[in-house]
């Protein structure tokens, strides 16, 4: 069964909003292992909703619409709907009545403009909305599936969850869709996929890779007619994948790097002291997000000013001598940082964000350098992009060189 | 003109993502008096994004694209606009160069499928990306305009800001749309829109309130046949909304809360130390997106622990006494930061992040003090939100704490 989605509402094409109930509902239906080929926003333009409602009655099976229910004469989805299946409204009284009642409630009359929302085509049947004013439409003809369902997103969901989930469950495929996601540090993208090339050919379990603000997602995903079939399938492409790419990968699913550098912290009982220039923080802040980081995150300490270096033991001469960014200083920063607050674990980050140059070092550079009881690791690289990306980038990167200096 | 956005990525299809690209664009339009009547979502399968992009040609003269740029196998927007015109796409050696250029400055060997995105088919030609890898494509023909961006948000905003409004100036509409929108900390939406609830009532200019990250934006947007006419329109409402609001306005259109406090703490020739429990460094990363915070930003001091705090001048009697979150310890804080990095100013920021009591205090509650040369303010408030949103929050309130105290 195809399916498209069309979220209805003149709103979405100026702008106005985001639409956040397409993205729901496309995650709900790769869930239950129904295609979507085409997702629409189309405007409160009848003419324009009948074409699109025509189109995706021609090339999908299940069309799910959301918004344009309400009472005004802007609210046309059902119109649409009546226009292209030719079928009139009729009200239906019960209905009309609940609605009357649902007003008299709130001691409102209601606006005669709202009894359209007690209307019906043939083909159509209410789907009950509790916590709305606005019922739903469960169209079926002709093989096709249409659902109208109100655009507030929580009346929406709360439709779709206990009204159109139980329809449609006998039109689902059998059988279900898991996928697992590995994170990976350390390449790009198309290195990543140049890597792991031979695996991405696979039909089931299928491989994508996706570039994240945390490093290069590679998702695993498999169908099958029950779940430890599907369990299977990742787990033997997980093994191949992880063979290819080693350590590169840090974490899977929900793990993040922040967390995954405090569990490794935390389980070897060690504490973590950071300096940071040019990152404002970063690299603290995102470290903050990690659980238990009030246990193992002795403090940071934040400067983009020489004297202030100094003063917290970054070796005056060291800093005349080879400039904030370079990797002499940042190693000696990693030390600094570490005696400072007292920790195991010293990280130093020396970053030039702005859009000149900073230290002698063009925008973009980023140098980062781990001390970790003594043993110093460090590592410089350029990124061309906005000043918040690269402390973005930086602080990621730094918390990686973090943790390939713990795995050794 | 007759506009179109499609937006490219499966991960769309599939609910990975929300496509912010195309409310952010369809925004633009509009302010551009542009109509827009379709906006389609469409995966990386060559058939249907060439059945979709023949679409948006036959009913639409702009195309505006994002998404599918990228160098992989299933970044297919380039060959689906070729396919459409029918054009073959030639590699451009001058940007190949580049492109190896920009891999060889960060000590990769360029990818060979890269090279694709630097090629053309001959009715385009480039929009440079300064700040990624993928340039855009600008395609002219039969009367018709495709424009393809990246899909990285803020790859797209820059790219459509400098190559693609510039391109499309001559086709806008006569008659203008101007917009100013003010920015208002210390009162929330509601609130706001109760205070000014006599001013948006008007047609033109319209006004309209928006809970943002940085507080709340009274948008203005005047419409008219010449600039200087909507600029006064705008100019004679923001004088009314001015009269109400006051000082609550921190700034207008691309002024930030910490670009605003930057700018007041330069002028003043002061300079400022931070010291943040609990939020990792926020106040000061957010400070640090400031133009000049490396002159006026002389350091922050993160940390959890009351040891560190103690060996940062945070008084331990007064730590034992009142513990960590408390107004008392707070301004002690703040007068330690300022003391601790030798500035004039000094701001805490005590804040019980997490989802259970830190030092006594429930999780959202937030804790600030600002020392201006030795005179102290603080307050004390609590969020019921999630940890990451608390520590925005606090970052933006501590900010205007701040700018509250320099104003007098």
């Amino acid at each position: 069964m195809k399916a498209e989605i069309l979220s209805i509402g003149t709103e979405l094409l100026l702008g106005q909003i985001v639409d956040t109930n397409a993205q729901w509902l496309a995650g709900e239906l790769s869930g239950h292992g129904i295609d979507l080929y085409f997702i629409s926003q189309v405007g409160d333009n009848r003419g324009r909703l009948v074409e699109t409602l025509q189109r995706a009655w021609n090339r999908s099976e299940l069309i799910i619409c959301s918004g344009g229910l309400g009472p005004t004469d802007d609210d046309l989805t059902r119109e649409a709907i009546g226009d292209l299946l030719e079928e009139k409204m009729i009200v239906q009284e019960p209905i009309a009545n609940a609605l009357r009642e649902y007003f008299s409630l709130r001691n409102i009359i209601m606006p005669e403009k709202n009894i359209k929302q007690a209307a019906l085509i043939p083909s159509a049947e209410f789907l009950d909305n509790p916590i709305g004013t606005a019922p739903g439409w469960w169209v079926s003809k002709d093989g096709h599936i249409i659902v109208a369902m109100p655009g507030v997103p929580h009346e929406m969901k709360q439709m779709w969850e206990n009204q159109v989930v139980p329809r449609l469950k006998p039109l689902f495929p059998p059988g279900v869709i898991l996928s697992r996601t590995l994170k990976i540090l350390g390449k790009g993208e198309s290195a990543v996929e140049e890597m792991v090339k031979d695996l991405i050919t696979s039909n089931n379990p299928t491989m994508a890779t996706y570039a994240k603000p945390d490093g290069v997602h590679l998702r695993i995903t498999a169908k099958s007619a029950d779940e430890t079939t599907a369990r299977d399938l990742i787990f033997e492409m997980e093994i191949k994948a992880r063979t290819i790419l080693g350590t590169l990968i840090y974490g899977d699913d929900d793990e993040t790097i922040e967390g995954v550098v405090g569990t490794m912290l935390t389980d070897r009982n060690l504490t973590l002291g950071i300096m940071e220039v040019g990152t404002g923080g970063m690299v603290a802040a995102l470290l903050s997000e990690a659980p238990n980081s009030i246990n193992f995150l002795r403090g940071g300490l934040v400067s983009q000013q020489r004297s202030m270096l100094a003063g917290w033991g970054v070796d005056s001469n060291m800093l005349e001598k080879y400039g904030i960014m370079s990797r002499e200083v940042a190693e000696v920063m990693a030390t600094a940082a570490r005696r400072q607050t007292g920790a195991e674990a010293g990280l130093a980050i020396c970053v030039s964000p702005g859009h000149g140059e900073f230290e002698g070092k063009p925008a973009g550079q980023i140098i980062m350098a781990v001390d970790l009881d003594g043993h110093l690791e460090s590592s410089e690289l350029n990124y061309r992009t906005k000043p918040s990306e690269v402390k973005r980038l930086a602080a990621v990167f730094s918390l990686n060189l973090l943790r390939r200096a713990l795995l050794k």
